[in-house]
């Protein structure tokens, strides 16, 4: 939390309150927001970038608290399939997380933490939230809206809400609908976080943060970002290598013995210096409750039925059990109704959901033919 | 815990002390069985079934903490499957759990509970232990061992190490080796039970309990256990009905909305009743330790080499994806190699890695015609 705290982002105060899908509104919503290439004269040359669950603005530039690269570099920057020097791309930390927008973390008018005296958000909301910033920047019509996973959620429902924000859409590795399975492991997640004592009803801003139900939350729902097959070829049964330099021996014990838990196991921890355990619950909450068919009335095409000249392409990935390419050809399927003009591909890959975040040069060139 | 250390079980001490894989031993260990139907003068009728990660020896008898039936009453019974006119069935509590057997929770020499001291056992311990039973029961070839997941595991084990006593060995929904996937669920849940701090490093007997953390660790195994469409047949999206009669509605918080998460929750919650989080740590990792090909120097088939007399009979569920079709080809190709007689189907059957448990009428013929 220290580091995020004191760290100072970008960001843009909303003029107006957000008006919420639970019917509430939030006043003075902050926005934290890169951007990277220039906007030209026309202001048409915009790429909106969503992040995913546990992402950030932070596509295509260095992570200010770990120091590490851009989440996207090989897809966002200059000569890269999205091409900054021809695209002025942003990206906006969602509503609700922990990377400078107006989230649980965030100080409420009293001067206290929201905590979770927070709204429960929706995506829509979180959409809602970057269109406002569009506004506030005075970007009219995108050249395109992006994203995978919860980016791939923003983008479809920015497209079933503001079709006439934007030219094109693309969305990787995603839904239109949360499943049981989908809500199950989110369940998970977060029960664990609310059995660490020190989460304390969402009150630890000041003193211990829940990190360990945190790491487990983390932990678990890895586990779902990475197929079975590469699992097995990134780790196998391969046990620790020992402090001595042999050649790793089963402990009869209980830790690390195996790559993978020592793994899982950095993959939580790491995770609780950089996020905080209240945005989770919220962000979490806000995917399982996205439908963009219950949105509509029951009706997936109903949904995209303002959408009808938009530009879209949807990727899926073989291996990705998480958002998978059935899920994704009930989209493909809707807007076949509504005639929108669509262009789909299942590609394969060994990395399971997290495909998208990876080395697969095939998604390169989608993306580069999509985007112009 | 109450309920199950008041309980008085059947049992027998083992006269030798049980030599483990760690190279430890154990004295005085207590194995607590059922058994049901009647051995005959040959003796050469009885059917060892093995359970599976959190079940018991109440195979087809009710069970004393729950009140529930037996958890395979539908299979184990006069006139069912494994039909107890004509068999004598045993079901022993695997060393290392909780329901009477000797396991973390049991006294140790010294007075008090072995907690953490208990040595990390193999599958190959329990099932050492168990036909340590069967020498003290006098029993010397066995008509069939039997076994669904875990209890897969211990009828592999037993082929590989004790073939000449059984004729017979049926295995359905098991794997001969835990994958990469298979470790990280377990992993997620052991970090769970440790990262409560009723857990206090084992040492919990006669205080509180980690069952929060206990309960999030059955919450992941469990989705697990069931099919993708399994959950969206059974819950879908469906929203949990409110007190006061209407349909369900979305709370905008942090309750169960979802029939999936009430669901989840009831599973996690009432599974602390009746087991121990120090067995729980324990048998998952016998589980993540299994692996019958490096046990017999890297080869599957060497495993069985002395198994080619032993009639086999395996069975898969098309919608497990927890020990899937493919291990199970695995185990063929293995006894094939050795010639072993040896069955194999894959069954169709909606719900996952628990089919074997549930209603899946052609397990019922499978195994009536194997058992004969």
């Amino acid at each position: 939390m220290t580091n995020r705290d004191t760290a100072s982002f970008r960001a843009a105060t909303l003029d107006q309150p957000l008006a919420l899908d639970s019917g509430r509104a939030l006043a003075g919503v902050e926005i934290a927001y890169e951007t990277y290439g220039t906007l030209n004269a026309a202001r048409d040359n915009a790429v909106l970038v969503f992040h995913a669950l546990t992402g950030d603005q932070f596509v295509a530039s260095t992570h200010p608290v770990t120091g590490k690269p851009g989440w996207w570099e090989r897809m966002v920057g200059p000569g890269r399939p999205i091409d900054t020097e021809r695209y002025h791309v942003i990206c906006a930390n969602v509503l609700g997380s922990c990377m400078g927008s107006t989230g649980p973390a965030s100080m409420a008018a009293d001067g206290q933490r929201h905590a979770m005296r927070f709204p429960v958000i929706t995506v829509r909301d979180m959409v809602r939230a970057q269109v406002a910033l569009l506004d506030h920047l005075g970007i009219g019509v995108l050249h395109a809206v992006v994203g995978g996973s919860m980016g791939g959620m923003q983008a479809l429902c920015f497209a079933a809400n503001w079709p006439q924000r934007t030219a094109r859409v693309l969305a990787v590795a995603t839904t239109a609908r949360h499943s049981a399975q989908n809500i199950a492991f989110h369940e998970v997640g977060r029960q664990a976080i609310m059995a660490d004592p020190a989460w304390n009803g969402g009150d630890y801003y000041g003193g211990a943060s829940p990190d360990k139900g945190l790491s487990v939350a983390r932990m678990a729902a890895h586990i779902t970002y990475l197929s079975e097959a590469g699992l097995t070829e990134k780790f196998g049964r391969r046990l620790q290598a020992r402090g001595d330099g042999q050649p790793g021996a089963k402990s009869f014990g209980f830790d690390a013995d195996f790559q993978v838990e020592s793994y899982l196991r950095h993959q939580g921890i790491s995770f609780t210096d950089r996020f905080d355990a209240n945005s989770y619950l919220y962000i979490t909450r806000a995917m399982d409750y996205f439908d963009l068919a219950e949105e509509a009335g029951g009706r997936l095409a109903d949904a995209f039925a303002a959408a009808g000249n938009t530009r879209f392409c949807l990727v899926s990935f073989d291996t990705d059990w998480l958002y998978t390419t059935a899920d994704m050809r009930e989209v493909v399927h809707a807007l076949n109704a509504v005639a929108a003009p669509v262009s789909f591909v299942e590609l394969s890959a060994p990395y399971g959901h997290d495909s998208f975040l990876l080395d697969v040069p095939a998604l390169d060139r989608v993306v580069r033919g999509f985007i112009g």
